[in-house]
């Protein structure tokens, strides 16, 4: 047995806990496989669009996550386990395929991407590939029109893998409008949390969430908080958590830094405003720790350690983060390496582990 | 003398200094004081339309700063001073009228608008009423036509009192964008700094700043960071400081806590993406301290104090944060109340005076 080899078995037997990951991605050797569970006239339609106006080849790629088979990132179950699921010991990794159903136009042609990847996932991911279970995932929709929405989580409902709702950030409205209600109703029903992620944000048939489009990538990944901060804004603002007391949210990949700074000056315009909005009940920021957990990755860090763990008291991250690794993009966050050596390690155990345990009750 | 005659004698002959407000709005007695310095069509297109589909009687207006003229809120020069700069000792209030010029679609139209408020401010509180020199005032532009901003910069430029140029945030394109640089030109020819201040943001002829409408003011008046985040990241990576060494620009009642989280961001962004801005030189967080100035209202509050002082020394008020009251918005921050009581003394006084007098040298 080479050195390599023992390593990769003491991987394989590390006890799975302490970790999960709640956003890794994968994909589908090609859009062949995705396409054989789509009718006509949607199969001819679809193909992967991306980012449109700022595709370049260096924003996903981490260039060691290639698998052996010469496939795409995120394509090979194996080389996944090993480089991602063994090697760190993590218990569950929940999977999202990376589709920007939302960048198109015609809600019925989203809606038709999106079944069709959840077919896929269940046929593949988490069945085939998920002997031991690791693998959960989430069910993918298009919010453009909620009754198709509902629709498909309601072919899933009760799957043993399937443990959430997943949108895509990019939208013509902010999430906490009437509009989105039936798919809160169908979640709260089901026990399913409603996660939003990056995707086609402020492209193609969705709304800037800028004053205007921004002009590179750099741009573009910086600046899409706007949008979270926009939704999160939202359903606290529109009363969502009151309307469905049972409705919890997962904000992924949109930062979190920005939480603190947005919940000040939400709970003071509240004290000012809230005959606007009666159906709020309480101070906003009171809302976030039973509804709303926040994804770890990009953890945005300062030079400075110490303001780091500043943010991290501020934001209530002990309470309210969950980690993401975001595994295969180039922006992976390593679960060990991510913190400062002086975080508390309660604080820690929660982020990696305990929160989205309890939170997904695994 | 009474006991109220003999206050406000003391308030005058208080000693004017240790304070200047970066942000003091004021107002015509009715539109017919500025739409006679209006010619055809535009004195007849004129009125003041406010933030349309958010307008309330509440959003603006601070009940006992109504003058005892009867006119609108800061429309009475005496007292505006007996209110504001007696009582403080203020050395320096910089005046804004508060229009939303760029809520209008016609850019010969917000063009004219903004000429005829300058001729208003020149023969009135920047002469008028200004024998000790204690107000200063902004140049009030559209940004939509460049050229006709520009010439209005250069119709004021020299003047003792008109100190910066001012920009309705509210448009069309994030702040970086080529389409603003002959602004920017002007601007450091006459060393003149480029403000920006929430007005028509995302309403009227402007693109929203979230990806679809807000539905009440609350949640309008929250997320218009979103607008200023976007101007200040479309500065930065579009290069504007490079180009344009001189520039400097203050970022007026759009909030600041976001600023270390914004800043750790596109930093680390910088450092996987700077192949597409190569103009930007160095990383985007080094620029602030020598072009950016946040005006501090509202400032954003947490219950604690300990995270105030946080955040305040994350975002290194200490040097880029200049006192704004906002008055005589529902709002006003107290410049003697607003901090708490273990603020460093030295972070104090800058922010107070020391900020604002090295950067308008007055």
């Amino acid at each position: 047995m080479t050195q390599n080899q023992a390593v990769k078995l003491e991987n394989k037997n590390r006890k799975r806990t302490g970790i999960i990951d709640c956003d890794v991605h994968v994909s589908p050797f090609d859009n062949d496989e995705i396409k054989k569970y789509m009718k006509q006239p949607f199969r001819d339609a679809f193909r992967f669009w991306g980012r449109g106006i700022f595709d370049n080849p260096f924003t996903e790629v981490r260039p060691d996550a290639k698998p052996p088979t010469g496939g795409p990132i995120g394509s090979d179950p194996e080389f996944l386990r090993e480089q991602l699921i063994d090697s760190y010991g993590t218990e569950h990794a929940i999977l999202h395929p990376w589709i920007y159903a939302d960048y198109y136009a015609d809600p019925d042609l989203k809606a038709a991407i999106c079944s069709a990847y959840n077919d896929w996932l269940n046929d593949t991911w988490l069945s085939k590939y998920n002997h031991d279970g690791v693998f959960k995932a989430s069910i993918v929709i298009s919010h453009q029109d909620p009754s198709l929405a509902v629709k498909e989580i309601e072919r899933w409902a009760g799957h043993p893998h399937f443990v959430q709702v997943l949108a895509d950030a990019g939208a013509r409205a902010p999430f906490g409008q009437r509009h989105y209600w039936p798919i809160y109703e169908a979640c709260q029903r089901h026990g399913l949390p409603f996660a939003y992620h990056p995707g086609s944000d402020g492209l193609g048939s969705n709304t800037p969430f800028t004053p205007g489009f921004p002009t590179h990538f750099i741009e573009w990944g910086t600046t899409l908080v706007c949008g979270f901060i926009s939704h999160l804004v939202s359903l606290l603002t529109e009363g969502v958590f009151e309307r469905y007391p049972g409705l919890k949210v997962v904000s992924l990949e949109g930062g979190s830094a920005w939480l603190p700074a947005i919940l000040w000056r939400l709970d003071s315009h509240y004290k000012s405003f809230r005959f606007e909005v009666p159906w709020v009940k309480k101070l906003p920021s009171l809302y976030i720790r039973d509804h709303v957990r926040f994804g770890s990755q990009p953890l945005e860090k300062p030079d400075d350690d110490k303001h780091l763990l500043y943010f991290l008291e501020m934001m209530d991250a002990e309470n309210i983060m969950m980690f993401t690794s975001d595994y295969p993009h180039y922006d992976t966050d390593h679960p060990r390496e991510m913190f400062p050596r002086n975080i508390p390690e309660q604080m820690k155990n929660k982020i990696l582990y305990e929160n989205a345990r309890e939170f997904y009750r695994f």
